[in-house]
């Protein structure tokens, strides 16, 4: 296995505003869900357990590949903001989960990507081909842990990861495109993680009891959180520091794959600086990243992108109305302002 | 895309016995459940319509994966030898015939395989990226599919693919293991072609009203069969010919993949002369293929591995004998036969 380079170890607090990544972790992780968010993961654990004998370092390495907990979070506050976390939920939670990971460790491959969460990937360290069975496995494993709660979770679930994977295929089959638009670019993050924080909020509502009604405003919170938490994401990818970041930066700009501050930015500029950009970009290599910067710095599309993340976070936040005030409705708040501020 | 070369646009007819093949052509599509056959294949489609916009090619493409129907023609024919097929059984051999392909699909990347049933595989013509996102795409599609019947089906089915992925992890992770066991191979195939065939054999049962009993009997047959079969298309790798096969042969040992025969022969030979194919294999290049045939013929390793599909193929049968007499437990029969004395 490839051994981690001493630079990208330089641990989760490097270049973070700690107070603020505590205190969400704190949150999330010691609020009114830390045992369902743990019972959740024991179920995550009890799932893989059986290919330990065969497949013991894989399963192992699979740890660093949980990080922020984000589906499963949001899932549990929706359940205990909506009446009360129920057995269902947490295992629930454990496949929105796995299903996350086995689109992470399909990334790598087609990002070809090295290091995620400070450490290196499976692609990495155990080549394509088994990171490309691996992701199978956690998807279907994925479907199995659903297909004990009952049949309609399955069908939420079937569609979501229909919406997923055809979000994932758009964004490779349009990587080269370089006159993506907007719509475009939405349709991408909507399938590629929108899709799937969406029914984290449905899921959460509906097995706690909530009516359709309040089922659809927390499947709107998830979509509009995952949107928001894409456009910060890809933001990341142009103005982050790897350090900071725990993973290959960059690589979006590498791929030709347009987000939406350089979408933003190429239909803001004059037709003329627009094609030397595309061309830029279209011959990439050194020095790439800091040009698009300075396109981007003229027609304020940092600005814009961000603009857009808050909206939609602001959008989610006014979904949380229908709610009981609690902590979990709160946290599901603090939710909203960090996905759009989070620094990795 | 890449172009189909005239090389391997022989056509199915080329080195057969056409006689034995649209024989059982016909007793497949033909038979008593060709409608039926036709409605799985409608539901597949019908499927994934919807991807025909942004994805038409790679959706036309598929037709080329669509070969014998082995699975879907094994569900509908235990449905119908089982008290008669019902719409849920057209929706599950769809999905059982989709999960097959996504298999394939993210085969073909891991064994590099350029031309599939005479045609280019779709890593051929669209590369690996596209090729792992669309796999995705139909194992997610196949869920789907199976939770609108209900959440039995999908728990069968989870189980299934949890143990379809576990094979084909596994048989990538024993690659270059020149150590492998007979055990070790059959817990490899196993799960990537026999869990499925058991599968279709249960399913078509069960949801035709079949007891637990005879369930399990029709999954044994499936199972039987699948490990047949296999032991059959690995023979094909190391005797047959690519024009007669349509897809690129001789990949196994090239990959440092043992299968049956090879296993006994290594079993068999004198310490040293096992040695020295180990090293022969290790070392891999031109006229391996040839060296190996002629240590296996030694050994009469061929002879052996056939002896022992057709162990499988007869004790297949005998899982037949609960059901009543007719034309879909005759054509259960003639499976039997042919998944070991197949040419392609």
């Amino acid at each position: 296995m490839a051994t981690v380079s001493p630079a990208v170890t330089g641990g989760p607090a490097a270049g973070l505003d700690p107070a603020y990544r505590n205190g969400l972790k704190a949150a999330l992780m010691f609020g009114p869900i830390a045992s369902d968010i743990a019972e959740a993961e024991r179920i995550f654990d009890r799932t893989l357990a059986p290919h330990k004998g065969p497949f013991g370092p894989l399963v192992e390495h699979l740890r660093h590949y949980r990080g922020k907990r984000l589906r499963p979070a949001l899932l549990l506050l929706t359940a205990e903001a909506c009446g009360g976390v129920a057995p269902a939920h947490h295992t629930l939670a454990a496949a929105m989960e796995m299903i996350h990971t086995a689109t992470l460790v399909h990334d790598d491959v087609l990002d070809e990507a090295d290091v995620r969460r400070h450490a290196p990937t499976f692609r990495a360290g155990w080549g394509n081909k088994v990171s490309i069975l691996l992701g199978d496995m956690l998807f279907t494993h994925a479907f199995h842990l659903t297909s004990t709660v009952d049949g309609r979770a399955c069908q939420i679930t079937g569609e979501v990861t229909n919406r997923v994977c055809a979000g994932e295929l758009r964004q490779v089959t349009e990587r080269g495109n370089l006159e993506l638009s907007e719509a475009d670019y939405f349709a991408v993050i909507d399938g590629k993680t929108a899709a799937l924080t969406e029914c984290c909020g449905r899921l959460g509502a509906l097995y706690a009891g909530a009516s359709e009604e309040v089922a659809a405003k927390m499947a709107s919170y998830g979509r509009s959180v995952g949107l928001a938490f894409q456009i910060a994401d890809d933001l990341l990818d142009l103005t982050g520091t790897e350090e900071a970041a725990g993973k290959t930066l960059g690589t979006d700009l590498e791929q030709q794959k347009l987000t939406l501050p350089v979408i933003h930015c190429l239909n803001r500029l004059p037709a003329g600086e627009a094609a030397k950009l595309r061309d830029l970009i279209r011959a990439g290599g050194e020095g790439l990243g800091a040009r698009v910067l300075q396109a981007l710095e003229k027609t304020q599309s940092v600005t814009y992108a961000k603009r857009r993340a808050e909206e939609l976070s602001r959008s989610a936040r006014q979904e949380l109305e229908c709610l009981p005030r609690g902590d979990a409705r709160s946290i599901l708040e603090a939710v909203t302002e960090w996905s759009i501020r989070r620094e990795k």
